[in-house]
C-alpha cells in the first residue's frame, strides 16, 4: 500500500488530495514540522532531503510534488487525473505544476524560509516584505494566462487542480485575499465542493489545531 | 518544425542538447539576455513569463524545462531518452529534474537574481555570498544519493543527463570546482564525449563570445 508522508498545509496537500480522489487505500503519515520531525534520522532515511511530500511505494520512495502527481495519475489511469494519451496536453499540465513548484512555491518560501538563502536576518526581513508582491505577480499570471477555467486544464479536472488549490491557500499568510482573482476564487470554491478535497482540508485543519 | 527559444548557458541548454540528441530538424531561436531580448513585446507574446526555454510546437508553446524535457522524450520515443513504459522509473527521472529546477536552479539564481526576492541591495549581496554553500549542498546530495552513475538513471542515458550537465556548468560561476564531486566530474566528461553535447556547447560558447 502507498504511504504518503506529509505535513499540514504544505505542498504535500496536493498529492494528499489526489490520493483521496483516487479512492484506493493508502497510509497517511503525518509529520509535525513544529517538532522538526522532518529532520529525524528516521525520516531522513526515507527522504534525505528532509522535505515533504514523500511517497513510499513497493519499489521505493518518490519525492518532488510534480513527479508524485504525474506518477499517481499514471498509476491510476482509471481516475482520469491527467491527459495521459496526449503528450502535448500532458506537457501543458506538467508545465503548470513545474511553475507552481519552481516559481510560486519559491516565492512563498521567502516569507519564512529566508535562512535557506541568506545568513543575514535583515535580508530575511526584506524577503518576507517582498513575498506578497511576488505572490500577487504569480497569481496574476495564473488568473490571466494559466488557469483555463473552470479547472486548470479547462473542462477536465486534473492533478493540477489539487496543486493550485494547495498553493492558493498560502495567499492568506501573505495577507493577500485570493478573491481578488475571480477565476482563482471560483476554482477554490469548486474544489471545496468536492468531498475528497473537504476530507483532506478537514484532516489538515484538525492536525493544525491539535 | 519545433522552435527552441534559448539563451546562452541558461537551463535552456538542457532541451537544446536533447533536440540535438534526437536529431530531427528544429529551429534554434537564440535570445540575447544582455540586450534583455526576453523582455521584448515580441518575446512576451511567445512566453509571458519572459524566461527561457520556450518550445514552439504546432499546437502551441511549452515552457518550464522539466515539462519540455519530458515532452521531447514522449514525442520522440525512438530516441529512448526516458523510461516511458515504467511509471515508477519515469517518476524517478521526473523527481530528479524537478529537484534541479525547484532547488538547484533556485540556489544558483540567488547569486545574481536576488532582486527577484528582495528590494534591499545588501540582501542581494548576502544571498550571493551564501549561494556557493547551497550549490555545494545540492551537489553533495546529487553525488551521494541521486546520480546512479555513469548516467543519472544508471546505465541508461536520458533527459536527466542533459539537465544535470547544464546545471553542473553553473558551479564555476560560484567558484566551486565540479571535480570535487567525482561522479559528477565523470558525468561531465562522459557528456563531453557525445557529439550532440559538443555541438551545443560550441554553439553556446560562440554566442557568449560574440
Amino acid at each position: 500500500m502507498l504511504e504518503l508522508y506529509f505535513a499540514v498545509n504544505t505542498c504535500a496537500m496536493a498529492p494528499h488530495i489526489v490520493l483521496e480522489e483516487i479512492g484506493q487505500p493508502y497510509l497517511p503519515r503525518p509529520l509535525n514540522f513544529r517538532a522538526a520531525q522532518q529532520r529525524t534520522a528516521e525520516y531522513l532515511a526515507v527522504n534525505p532531503k528532509g522535505r515533504v511530500p514523500a511517497l513510499v511505494t513497493e519499489r521505493g520512495v518518490l519525492t518532488e510534488t510534480p513527479a508524485i502527481l504525474a506518477y499517481l495519475a499514471q498509476r491510476y489511469p482509471g481516475a482520469d487525473l491527467a491527459p495521459l494519451d496526449d503528450a502535448f496536453a500532458f506537457a501543458r499540465a506538467q508545465a503548470f505544476n513545474s511553475y507552481l513548484c519552481s516559481t510560486v512555491h519559491v516565492a512563498h518560501a521567502h516569507r519564512l524560509r529566508g535562512a535557506r538563502w541568506s545568513d543575514d536576518p535583515a535580508a530575511h526581513e526584506s524577503m518576507k516584505a517582498r513575498a506578497p508582491r511576488n505572490m500577487v505577480d504569480c497569481f496574476e499570471l495564473i488568473e490571466e494566462q494559466l488557469l483555463a477555467g473552470p479547472w486548470v486544464l479547462g473542462e477536465r479536472y486534473s492533478i493540477c487542480d489539487a496543486y493550485l488549490f494547495t498553493v492558493t491557500r498560502w495567499l492568506a499568510a501573505h495577507e493577500v485575499d485570493h478573491r481578488r482573482f475571480p477565476k482563482v476564487a471560483a476554482h477554490t470554491e469548486a474544489m471545496m465542493a468536492r468531498p475528497a478535497v473537504r476530507r483532506v482540508v478537514a484532516a489538515h485543519d484538525a492536525a493544525a489545531a491539535g
